[in-house]
């Protein structure tokens, strides 16, 4: 597929368009084919966080999830980038219990919750950052889980050659159709692999969750991340959030994920359509408008509910009084 | 000017180039006229905070500085956008009291100070920040200071139609040698109009701080700007800052000031050159990486400078860890 346009979002200050933001973005069916796109689909990119309902996959399929008795927020906080409030940190801790492991284990690396009010506190009480604050904590107990209930040693979970990695690189394979032992990778923030992929494989790893053709461990699989994901959005990322919200406010017709340097994935079980986005340039700020602006046209958020959500589809820019004083906004074609 | 290929700044993860700039740039010998070019020359944007030492110069050019007895320090804070630390307070403080003015003059809004340690000191013992941290707060207290001295009320000097912002758009004017009456503006982060100018006005302008044609009030107070500058680089951003690393590590050879949005601006004075930068996505890290390059190229840094500086002029992507990931360049042409 040739390259087209790519979206372009705007950053206003009063009349004048301060900034410009290059959007790449794929529509796949749920057979995971192409059928829209803006810009290049095959841009190389990496995906980082926007996988992680794919991340999550090897936890249930192995049957780990089952055997610790993991509940739906467990799973929804394995697909997360949560943003360190009280009661992520509760399920986690709950769950390092269950599978009798602790923070040592984790290679993800510390730092404050995103959450401001939770770091702030943090900050009072001077209390440090540990790495069950990292938004991707969810994402390493779920791989040191299946380590443990496969009965291998989770060290070095974060390397290459090691058996989660393996398990990882097969799951993104088969649901990207895109074979992942042959292409570059980069180091995740959180110390794992990020995969180099198209732009196009992150949207036909997406349909895989909604995939009529998927069966067995990996349909259950796929079925289960969605209803925990759908049940508790607040567990995948948090208060005051645009994921958390759209996920909440579309009643899980929309259900979302971000990734660091303007990345989106998702999907819309309901029209039996997935989706990537990346702006080119890195900037999430552009990534979420343009993803709100997709899910009007794909109808994974209606009219009323894209503009109940204004605050993350049509952000302001305030200055530092409060007063709103721009806006960013897709351009006009 | 026909407009050429930008400058790209590649931010790479592995082997991987994850993001991509585009950042245009303009120099400008010491007479104000363009010399070289990359991207749109003629490119209509904000100068945000780059420009904050020609917005200084009424302050001088009034009298007001040397009716107050306002010291380098002072005037190197009325240039500046600085990190809120306790160096920076105190010095503020002692200007206020000078003027007899207090922080329910200014317009700016409260910030947390963008030092980390001092935000992190706040929060601890449950300071809320004040005007004050507002890292304009000395661009605002040069505005207050040349109000007072020329028995003008500050009331409303965020306003288009007060004298101050008058007296603001006559220096842009002629120093940028472009009708500040007759463009676009938006409101600064800070309060005050920004206007819409081409990225060479904004090179033009700083070439007034060098231009041997300058004469009067308007030579002394460039030369009195730019030698606070270079005496006090602290005072014009704070610890472990770029902008303050560069004025410090060169002697003054380069004397430069970032605005938000991807914007830098600066002038070399023994190379009778001056310079604006601007990344077109808006973002900081780009624009910083860029006027790196540039001063590099332009003697502004010499190679044994801009090496020891390679945290910010050849700056690292790491994760959470602290393990370096990848990195920010500019892209082989």
């Amino acid at each position: 597929m040739a390259a087209r346009q790519p979206l372009i979002v705007e950053v206003t200050r009063g009349p004048v368009v301060e900034s410009l933001h290059q959007v790449m973005a794929v529509v796949t069916n749920e057979l995971g084919s192409v059928t829209n796109w803006w810009g290049n689909p095959q841009f190389l990119t990496l995906p980082r966080s926007a996988i992680k309902m794919l991340q999550a996959l090897p936890l249930l399929e192995s049957g780990a999830a089952e055997k610790y008795g993991l509940d739906d927020k467990m799973i929804a906080l394995a697909c997360s980038s949560h943003h360190g409030e009280k009661d992520h940190l509760a399920v986690l801790a709950k769950w390092m219990e269950v599978i009798h492991s602790t923070e040592t284990a984790f290679v993800c690396g510390p730092h404050l919750p995103y959450d401001q009010t939770a770091a702030h506190d943090m900050i009072r009480r001077g209390h440090k950052p540990t790495p069950l604050c990292n938004n991707c904590s969810g994402k390493h107990l779920g791989i040191i889980s299946t380590c443990l209930h496969l009965g291998e040693s989770p060290a070095g979970y974060d390397k290459y050659e090691h058996n989660a990695q393996k398990r990882l690189r097969k799951a993104l394979t088969e649901t990207m159709k895109f074979d992942h032992a042959k292409t570059a990778y980069g180091t995740d923030g959180c110390g794992i692999p990020t995969y180099a992929v198209p732009l196009q494989a992150i949207a036909t790893g997406m349909s895989a969750l909604i995939n009529p053709k998927e069966t067995g461990v990996r349909k259950s699989a796929a079925e289960h991340v969605l209803r925990a994901v759908k049940a508790y959005p607040f567990y995948v990322a948090g208060s005051d959030d645009f994921t958390t919200s759209v996920i909440e406010k579309s009643q899980g017709r929309a259900i979302i994920k971000g990734g660091a340097e303007g990345v989106f994935a998702g999907v819309l079980p309901e029209k039996k359509l997935a989706f990537a986005v990346k702006t080119a340039d890195g900037a999430g700020r552009a990534a979420q408008v343009a993803t709100a602006a997709l899910l009007l046209q794909l109808g994974g958020l209606t009219e009323a509910e894209f503009k109940s959500l204004s605050k993350f589809t049509m952000p302001s820019v305030t200055n530092w009084k409060g007063d709103v004083v721009g806006q960013l906004r897709i351009a006009k074609a």
